[in-house]
């Protein structure tokens, strides 16, 4: 996702909860230097019994965001039913790690035409993520971005085992551009800046980071968000491995050949 | 699973490829004592360019099958948009390993009314597999039983590893019928017979088992298909231990209960 | 572990405590059927700040035991410093989990001449357990019997995943005996039973389960620890899984083939 | 380990295989900015039929080296019984991967008042690594390093997967300075540079890596060892890392926190 050619961080809750809530998020991170926003409105949890989003109500307030941040907006698609209204109105339609597997999903998103990020589920292998992402463009995504989001290990001191290595890995068998959810990936806020750090320094193409104007009181994934002002620090914390990402242009993707 | 309190073994082909593979299967299984057939029309492969089943046209002969035999038939869906026309001509809709975190199709397969078999992500936790199956319940399916087929390990000398454990944690758990699949959890022929023992042994309420007329020429999971003389072989091999869980009676379910 | 051609049982507490925990142990154990006495006197423990064992003083409470119940005693070394003395005691040497990659440790066991209990390590791939074993023999050992005991994998309902399917394989990959222990690959006392039936149905040579007077006062394992009571019960639950196992000859080994 | 408080490179072959193996390469490490020398000399290896070292030669190579270089050197103790004499030529223990479980190794590595040099083990969790570190200070070792080497997981496509949060958590945890080893987390060449890269970023207060006059011909873990040319441009590559590591001094260790 080179956004003319820079390393670009997409920032958001993971809920779309309230307009106050998402617009003071989106002007945050805008301010801060986020360069695309995130925010789920049909939320596939873990547990059915959590929040599910608020759906098109939530779409509209993406397009919102938008206006006022003149940033592009992701949203995740859970279901093939859904895709073309989500397209109507997201920039980029998310494929979330546990949807992976979902062809029809896969089908369905690529055929709006949308660029498609698609998240490595937390158990597949990385020859899996490649075929999925072949997949995707062969039926017509205008555009692929692949994101690590953490696998499932016997490890139990973070929600899931980043592997980066896997990045560098997806980068040269795809062609494609990589990012790294350091959100998920470690489940706790105080390991977002160093797994950004590091995620920049292996040369991922950008970040997608849980941002919240409450962590504390988030309906979902509190524990993981940041603050405006964690993300802020996030931001300053990870600018002189940006700028060497930069002078060394550790993936000059060519126009087209990965995401628009 | 109870099929009238009796320990129940589903047998069939991968894939629905043939009418004629599919009816001399069907036959074979039910004369050495399978009590309902599986077959996949809709197969959502792990790479897309793999063989993606025959649809509508293998519903068919799923139905012609089950006139035949005499036996019910339990087939997968993978797609929201199909779970009608499946629930039209199955008995029981599967819910694969890859789609246990698609809630939407949750929702819409238990809302055919027809009994749920729901397998095990090969990532998923028993905690995530028993919040599915209530979320199934809750949803309306008519009845549910959960397949354990393996999970994701370093192990690489077998294609995943059955977690026998997890079969009676999930019975404890759920009340509901949990049966094990040893093609898929093993991926070798010669394993299906030792895994299907244990299995009964542990107090499984049935087995889920791949059979092929001509395993070697099967359009896919060839290497995990018995053939029908193998499967003879199988039945006869579990026959004590399945005389020894009748007569313990490990799982008298009451009606209504578990599945119907 | 032949013993005489049977399925063989070996039973005790994690570690021996005192006299009189052991002795009474090894009583009711025998009593109920088990063909071995274990008990561990020198204990590598996760942490170092749990007890240690007894060392030499727990060697001749082993010792006593024998004497008392008739039955062979295997134990635990963990430094190639003790196994001179513990071969001088015990009937069977065992390499625990965490040293099955110990080298020195190995070719100091098998230099006794004594037969040799291999724990497979939790993270050690079936190959490596091969390995291991044919080291153990190529260095002298008086037979070799493997042990299942589970492995690391992101599960955590119970302590480890017992990996039924490495049985098989291994006793095609070695020719050995190999025994499984429900106990660790469980970490919980109600799933001991159904994890021993399933192993003897799938062909396991023996078992070998933790055993205390007073499961909840043990220093170590209690949780996984049967009671005399229970293991009595264990002892009549897989007693007819057992009788076909005889009846079929599971692993009719040769003399000298696999253990004394 | 601060080594005058700098990010420390570590670096040698795998093996000491010959005097002029080992002393090339320690030369030419030295010249690309390395810190201290590595070089096994009794190599516990998967398998028992792999090259096992040359011993106390090797030890006498370590000791050359030095003298060369000026840099201090460590070598790995597999046995409890070589510890004292090991102690006699190297700077620092290092304690395997394959050995962290091993207590008595850790005793007597511990009871040479050495720093030693701590791999995870790739089946061990964060805290049981805390565990062993935290014995091995009370133990009387001269300082504890850890190193974070990757962990078993259901990944293939490479050797093991590397835990970068675990360094993180670690330095966290116990204090103590965290290194990592992209040679063995990884199992390729070309995976060194970007997780270096990475190990940097994160905030780890080294690396080891492993550098060969000739990898192809190495006799051991050739795959991902380093030509010398290799180091001296991974060197290059991680220097402005470093260069934001010390201007933040990332990890300030007061003398005798952590290493010598």
């Amino acid at each position: 996702m080179t956004l003319g050619g820079a390393f670009a961080t997409i920032a958001g809750p993971c809920a779309v909860e309230t307009e106050r809530q998402f617009l003071t998020t989106a002007e945050a991170v805008a301010a801060s230097g986020a360069r695309m926003l995130r925010g789920g409105v049909f939320k596939p949890r873990t547990s059915p019994y959590d929040f599910q989003g608020l759906g098109v109500k939530g779409l509209e307030l993406l397009a919102k965001a938008r206006t006022v941040t003149g940033l592009p907006v992701v949203t995740e698609v859970i279901s093939e039913v859904d895709t073309e209204i989500v397209a109507e109105y997201a920039d980029m339609l998310q494929v979330g790690s546990r949807s992976m597997f979902n062809w029809r999903l896969l089908e369905s998103a690529a055929r709006t035409g949308k660029p498609v990020l698609l998240k490595r589920s937390m158990g597949a292998t990385v020859e899996e993520v490649r075929d999925a992402a072949a997949y995707l463009r062969e039926q017509g995504a205008g555009g692929v971005v692949l994101c690590e989001r953490g696998i499932r290990t016997f490890g139990t001191a973070t929600r899931n085992t980043c592997d980066l290595a896997a990045v560098s890995l997806l980068q040269r068998m795809t062609g494609l551009p990589v990012i790294v959810d350091p959100s998920h990936s470690s489940g706790a806020r105080d390991l977002v800046a160093p797994l950004s750090r590091a995620a920049v320094a292996i040369g991922a193409d950008g970040l997608i980071v849980e941002v919240h104007p409450d962590p504390d009181r988030a309906w979902s994934d509190g524990a993981q968000s940041l603050s405006f002002q964690e993300f802020e620090e996030l931001m300053r914390d990870i600018e002189p491995f940006v700028n060497i990402w930069t002078a060394r242009r550790y993936r000059p993707l060519a126009k087209g050949k990965g995401a628009a």
